[in-house]
């Protein structure tokens, strides 16, 4: 079987993840990444060897790269029409533009979570929905915060039949390498109420009743979910056994804060940083095992989302999904995380 | 009518507020302030002219102070002697040992909301529970958290008979004046799940039914609570009649945070700066008008505290509910806040 | 004699309290100051009762003022027909547009350090050049950092005759009510090396050498200087007789950071609020006495500078220099900082 | 030859990177870590198949170990018996204590740079002393800050002859794996004037004369340096032959912050991040290009140290040095440093 010829049309935060996360795998390939211009992520595309195009189509701007000694080997167009499938990991707000050079081009594609649903008419979570996804022409993978949502509450769904949720969410303000945004000293309040995040899980999972509340603060690393499941009567768990269907749920990292000193996001990216994951990433979500408690039928629980990487490997499911590769998540889902865990496995 | 007889033991962050809070009313004067040794808070005690006494009746420590050239007026003992009520403003974990002291002394006392309810056996804030505690030989007031819950809690909850609440606190980590605690950069769940915290509201109001969750951020600022009530069937209020309500409010103040530019902790706080409130405090709660929502039955809401003087009025209320001189809870805030908000009213 | 009629044009940060330290003082009024917008500033002109006006002269733009049911007495151009000074407090960058209107309207004018130098070819600090702005059209309020350094290296400079100094300056990165900017998470050099702070001395204190570097860090309260500064052979001086040199120096505050617990600018800005200043503002430049040391002809030092409200009593005195009524620079000192000091000296 | 055999004493922050760091050497290998007690660092050590010890012989704190089902191999006293040298990593203030047990053992042994120079009586820092570390029994390698500023001081020096320095230090105030220490908002200066950062240079390289002050603040990545350095007349360079210089230098990077948008240690920390580190180290000093400028025969420039990491390879040629393996010390960084800058080189 050929490998799958995958283009990364935005080479950011994002973008330079799933390239390595595509570079990664046995099955496909990353035949070309975009820039807008000759800025300094280039450097990085060239390091890794990754054919270098320009987001636009424009002679000028597809020259201005080899004035500042880059190789650009075309425009946007050229890079689709070698491509399967192209992986939107552009900034937000030109989805809608990208979305028809890909329908023209004829190539398969995946929007990421900072555009909306309607977009694509279909979302996707590796847990929730692959199969859905099977064989599509096009879907978005969920953010960040939706991806996280769905990974501890897909599996209670699927346990107890139905299940009512309110989450707060504690969103880190800026990236770490982003040192433009505020706030310094404060918090704040996302004044649409309830916030889109948590009905965003509706879309790949639309039996789950969900709504959220969130804040910004002032901190780089991982959100933090605050989260309040109502099961329906008679579900039969326990705190003890949701922990343990968690701790047997795919990317879902289920540790104690207590005894390990895990008590912050600070020591769970420091944990990260030591495993040797690239960029000190997180793919998997962490819950802290007594963070979680279950009080007659409303369950508690504190999750951590590392905003930078959790939604990488659903980007390489998502991709056998749409060319119908792989019909099993669970097993996407192995394939995948065997690749892109190369040092050590938590 | 004499002036009630007020000692104010420990002379900190809560403390030097009590202080200033009952100078300020004209039916009680400060009869003196403790300070475990002569550090740099004295210095504000001999501003003020508050008389000084020593935390301790040792000889040694008293004659500390005046080496450090503080008129020292005596220890607890010789100050407990001449008051009528004493507010503990202590670090706290010195509540039990303290409550002996003044009950050998023979003076009410008022124990701050770091000390539990078991404590004293009765807990105060103005708008729940004033009548309660009419001639009580002591109280607890209690946290800014709690106080700040009730405030807005209690006249929803009087209003419709019934209550259910979640409450994910945001707190600030450290006090403008600390510099030693941290986190700089991560976010910090309480993991002993549901908290404290809301559970407290039931020893002012034991009607309303409400658990909570807490994390701790990087601001010295305020802290946050999203919220989410579930009001009983048939309430007939509406997101508009809830802001009528909370605008009616003592205590609580209702602004926009998008028109007005509200949009952080920071822009409140320097509001309360701006209006020229000592300390730049704000003993109301602050309330998003564009962060409330009924959605059905169930509201969601944010609100901001000032940790570190929402509670300061609850004190001076709560001397006035233990002399048994002022009966109505409405009358003691009028006149409370009359005297403390000197500058400008909101 | 009459009050000097004073405007202000620009109604934000240091616009107010300019506002404030004016009505503070007997030999002048505030005759009005500007907004662009009726935006959440004019709730706080209306409280302080400030007449209000437009900093544009478009009727539009002036009626939207009624639209939002603030009262507006009229555009720039009314407010400077009845006033003798205005002080310029608008965001910066239009500087040279102002300076033809004030011109135009025969007003004198004080612009803040924002605008360059050249704009007015005259800086002012109270220390530095009192004598040389008497009866000037219009001058410069030195920056806050400008100021600050003048504050402590004026005297200096007139007992030894000459003076060599280097500083770095770790300023705050946003101010207490900003939750735009950031680095939340990060240290960022001003690459301009040397930086433009230190040579603005000069426009005050020519004989002054001066270089500085300077870096932004993640707080917003004030900025520290570390000062390293040489002086002439047989100075004469000594670390102790420098340090009651600066005691001696009016607005220059000296303190122990070991012994008091000042050691951090979280616990001088809380000093400030003890002492209750409106804001809790420091106008005075906070040295740790025990953060100064003479080595050989070199002297070590560190000053904490609050960056809002420094220069606000220099411009008070500037517009005395300006209208020519106090000759003596002390003796404005000492008359404009009885007036705002209001509460507590230090 | 046989391989070194390494002991590290002390598995935390430095240690489990010199551990990475010999274990990525071929003439050297890691013969044990020590822990004191089995708490969650145990699992990185398994995880990376390093024998583990207890820092201390007795036998119940040993047994503890296998107790929470860590294999122990024995105490600390095993472990030197089988090692020919001792990286001591220990938390610091156990030098002395430490120093004569691995005399007793007969092993080599170098401390970090939270020990005194005068534990040891010689330093060390590859570029400035490595021939007099030859076949010593025991060295330290100077702190990160030390390393840093001889990294970019040593070839000025050796190029000049001599050099007069004075260095403000902008430190993070915690590591980001720590969210126990602040200040959350606030600058903390050191008020020891002048600091001891900067004269321990002169451990390792006596005729550079230099002092430094020092503040913390709050950010948990990378300490910047503002250098100020004389240099002494005919020098003969220019900025750009000093920024040539720097490029011909072992462990120091050089680039530009302004076109490649390096304006601050989120960026620099995030470049190191793209390129692959393990844990996102820099062992190399960041140098702004454009923040460094010579005025007249004075030095101004910026540097940046990642304070994790930068000592690390200094430890991996320490060793050599001590063992006798390789005199010239640019032979050692060479190979060391192709050893663990595994993925990409700047």
């Amino acid at each position: 079987m050929n490998a799958i010829k995958v283009a990364i049309n935005g080479y950011g935060t994002i973008g330079k993840r799933v390239a390595d996360a595509v570079d990664a795998q046995d099955d496909m390939e990353v035949v070309g990444v975009t820039k807008t211009a000759p800025s300094f992520g280039c450097n990085l595309a060239v390091k890794k060897e990754f054919p270098l195009y320009c987001t636009s189509d424009e002679t000028k701007r597809i020259s201005s790269f080899s004035e500042s000694h880059f190789e650009c080997c075309g425009g946007l167009s050229n890079l689709l029409s070698i491509a399967d499938v192209v992986i939107d990991c552009s900034p937000g707000n030109v989805g809608s533009d990208n979305l028809s050079k890909y329908q023209d081009a004829g190539v398969k594609y995946i929007f990421q979570g900072g555009e909306k649903h309607e977009l694509t008419g279909l979302s996707y979570t590796s847990s929730a929905n692959h199969t859905e996804n099977l064989n599509a022409e096009g879907s978005r993978v969920v953010s960040c915060n939706t991806t996280g949502l769905a990974r501890t509450l897909v599996p209670l769904y699927e346990y107890c039949g139905s299940l009512n949720v309110e989450c707060t969410m504690i969103r880190r303000a800026a990236d770490p390498g982003d040192s433009k945004k505020g706030p310094i000293n404060a918090i704040k309040p996302v004044l649409k109420v309830p916030s889109h995040h948590g009905p965003d899980v509706m879309t790949v999972k639309p039996e789950i009743v969900i709504n959220s509340l969130a804040v910004a603060v002032p901190t780089t690393i991982m959100h933090v979910h605050a989260i309040v499941a109502d099961l329906p009567e008679n579900h039969g768990l326990t705190t003890e056994s949701i922990v343990d269907l968690w701790k047997g749920t795919p990317r879902v990292v289920v540790m104690h804060g207590g005894g390990n000193r895990l008590t912050t996001t600070a020591e769970v990216m420091e944990m990260a940083r030591d495993i040797g994951r690239k960029w000190g990433d997180l793919h998997e979500i962490f819950v802290w095992e007594d963070g979680a408690k279950l009080v007659g039928d409303r369950l508690y629980y504190f999750q951590a989302i590392h905003q930078e990487s959790d939604v990488i490997p659903e980007n390489i499911d998502c991709i056998r999904a749409l060319m119908g590769v792989e019909s099993d998540w669970r097993s996407s889902v192995a394939k995948t995380d065997a690749a892109i865990s190369r040092y050590y496995s938590l």
